[in-house]
């Protein structure tokens, strides 16, 4: 178990304060997780404690009940068993874990007497078996994806916690990046023509997994970017393929880091696939010059399609007045998703609480195609982290739907499109920190720029993998 | 969706046609699994199919159904939803899963009115929200771990397949075991002091990884080997320690392997370390030489220990008569887990049904410490395949525990012990396939003998991770 250090204690400790000042008198309890079996109990895969619970007490700890009473936190564990020690070695004690997380620390076994009688507020889990478990100790239903009366403004609180980052929170956004950085740079400089995508996938989760990280979420390694969930990696480089990679690391506590590169196989974009790249990196751009305090992000996703909708008319590829090309959802026919989303101890953001997070009492989504994908409609604030990723897509799902193509009426030219055949699927994705007086890329240091690409794939001296 | 070969094909219409011969007319129900939720909803663990589910259908798909209506097999599966192209590309149609798996291929929203009145068999998956999905289909409980009274003719018919693996089965644990080996080469070649385990697993996984193949449960690299179950790779190896990594990948269709080398960080075993690593070793031939068709699995485990009380004999650890060390229970304060078990689809096969797979009807576990950890008493059958994986460890639980320790008496050495205080853990671990006149190591390849193990790492001629 890994304990949360010094610096972590007083920021878990004013967490804790925080969410008490806004619950008041009103009792709330947030669990960790079960460890989740893979193929039967003893084969699992690899333990993540449920976000909210690492947010409050720092704790990668199986089984793990955190309880606010009313006046103060104590924090429930499960005590060791006889052969603990002989199959997990030796764990801390409550003693220990109580002067590491500045949390009251209790058995278990406490819990249901603690409980008793109380009208107490909890957050579900993503782990179906914790619900059930916290369902039995409360009496009531609590299941993933579903509020109660009495749990809302413990989610209402928590969010508005979790939404601006506070200087523990940013240290470890920056350590994921950081990362991060070492994976995109290792998958650039592994990519050659005849490998699969797999071994690009694992040069870059190499500098996950020496490094004791995890990866945030499963990784997008694919020549076929234009399947958005593509998770496949059995597709052999070609030259002439661009290679998409969505992948980030998560941090000791939890946090995520998700960032996404498009580079060509052999080091080098032919000229169509430099002209399409340099409209989404221009998508990018002024996606995140518009990341200030005070925008609504809805107006960073439209940023996006508005200078696509401006390079592909400049390219030929569509004709007509580009703020026209965006309102009639012709851009959506090429840039399907949202913008970006909110960034955290989730890739998405407390998407385990639905769009209560990312929408703005009073928000709700776009019923039209592409934006409705869009995952965040905040004002954004000074320590709120998003992420920026526009992307440019041939997807034959939608070049092929007359319906949606209707859209576009005579205002795309086919014949020009197909010049850009080697195009499958390009995005470029950074996270971005909101500050006080603009913008911070923490994702920075990941060469975006196609000559910078170009650079790192083709110099000589390429550094091993690993180091 | 990864569909099964034509080959695979065959061996799945033969699995079902001899499951249906064994239930007769009575109807059963196998199914696969949901994606597993790792932070929320849509942040998913790699998928997994259930074990059962895959041994007859051979595929990897989420909420896939295979029912058995006492005459034939209907595989019901989800129908694909209207943006399901969009985000993950074209799917194979039901016409071609048919055809791959040789099974008649039906919508899943015809599965509640094929079910309708009868009195249908199921089997827990290790999901539990797939285990309430068919709860819910039978309007009965179904649940990880327990069997309702109609379900037991399935699990044992179930069992009976799986326990002799069939040509195809023994083709996907060739195919694991090949990948396995590179593994450990990759492993023994990346070792050296100054480093941390993490970088270790990682050379190791790389060789899985950019192969497109999954870890078959989560490794253990560790210079802690006497903590059985450690899953932490933070530690810095150090001159003089030993290195214990127990790493498996899984093959395509979803078998199992499992191995256990130990090796010296410098690449050179001391005196000590040496000479128990000998005794290990042989308590590993011992064992292996008893795998035979027709030997009882326990006088295999058995074998094991007699071979350690020789050896820790011989080198003046313990004193006495061997035989006399084993029925006391002495062998087993530094051999405190079983010898082996069976393996499959999963690394303890079927072991989501608790011993009725690894003891034959009528045994039990032991309830001595140490013999009351072996998964597996059967005779053995030629088809089976088990791990033979024998270590000797200093746990400090153990010899710390006066009431375990008693058993020694005056029969241990402190003094003799504290001069091999180098070494903390070391298990040597094949697969064993049992053949009609005898056995076959499947991961043979693999150097187990110390001078090897040197060679391989003390080469100048270290060829680079990766091929």
């Amino acid at each position: 178990m890994l304990l949360p250090s010094v610096s972590e204690r007083s920021a878990l400790t004013r967490r804790r304060e925080q969410l008490a000042k806004a619950l008041g008198s009103a009792a709330a309890l947030l669990a960790s997780s079960r460890p989740r079996p893979r193929n039967y109990a003893a084969d699992q895969f690899p333990f993540r404690a449920s976000s909210h619970f690492l947010y409050l007490f720092g704790l990668a700890t199986p089984d793990g009940v955190g309880l606010y009473d009313g006046q103060g936190w104590t924090l429930y564990l499960p005590e060791p068993g006889p052969d603990d020690a002989l199959w997990d070695g030796a764990v801390p004690g409550f003693a220990e874990i109580a002067e590491r997380t500045g949390c009251t620390v209790r058995s278990r076994a406490e819990l249901p007497a603690a409980l008793k009688g109380r009208d107490v507020a909890a957050l579900p889990t993503p782990d179906l078996e914790t619900c059930l478990d916290v369902a039995a100790l409360l009496g009531r239903e609590v299941r993933p994806g579903h509020l109660a009366a009495v749990d809302v403004p413990l989610a209402d609180a928590m969010i508005a916690l979790r939404l601006r980052h506070d200087d523990a929170a940013q240290a470890q956004l920056r350590q994921a990046a950081e990362v991060t950085v070492l994976a995109h740079m290792a998958g650039m400089r592994a990519t050659r023509p005849g490998i699969l995508e797999a071994a690009v996938r694992a040069a870059m989760e190499a500098e996950f997994v020496s490094r004791d990280v995890r990866p945030a979420y499963q990784p997008i390694v694919t020549v076929h970017g234009e399947v958005l969930h593509n998770l496949r990696y059995d597709h052999t480089l070609r030259e002439g393929d661009l290679l998409l990679a969505d992948v980030g690391g998560e941090s000791p506590a939890g946090f995520a880091c998700d960032v996404t590169r498009t580079w060509p196989v052999t080091g080098r974009f032919s000229t169509t696939q430099r002209e399409l790249y340099d409209v989404v990196l221009r998508m990018q751009k002024a996606s995140i010059d518009a990341v200030q305090p005070g925008t609504r992000y809805r107006d960073v996703h439209l940023a996006a399609h508005r200078e696509m909708a401006r390079g592909l008319v400049a390219l030929g590829i569509l004709r007509g007045d580009p703020e026209e090309l965006v309102v009639d959802g012709v851009t959506a026919l090429f840039f399907p998703h949202g913008v970006g989303h909110l960034l955290g101890l989730d890739v998405h953001d407390m998407e385990d609480l639905g769009d209560r997070a990312g929408y703005a009492p009073g928000r709700t989504r776009s019923p039209e195609f592409g934006h409705r994908s869009l995952r965040l409609d905040r004002d954004l604030e000074p320590g709120m982290a998003v992420t920026i990723e526009p992307g440019m897509y041939q997807v034959p799902a939608i070049l092929s739907d007359a319906r949606l193509m209707a859209r576009a009426k005579d205002r795309l030219q086919r014949d020009v499109l197909a010049r850009y055949a080697d195009v499958r699927g390009i995005r470029i994705e950074d996270d971005v920190l909101v500050t006080s007086d603009g913008n911070e890329v923490l994702t920075a240091a990941i060469p975006k720029e196609a000559s910078d690409i170009e650079a790192v794939m083709t110099s000589s001296a390429r550094p091993a993998p690993g180091r």
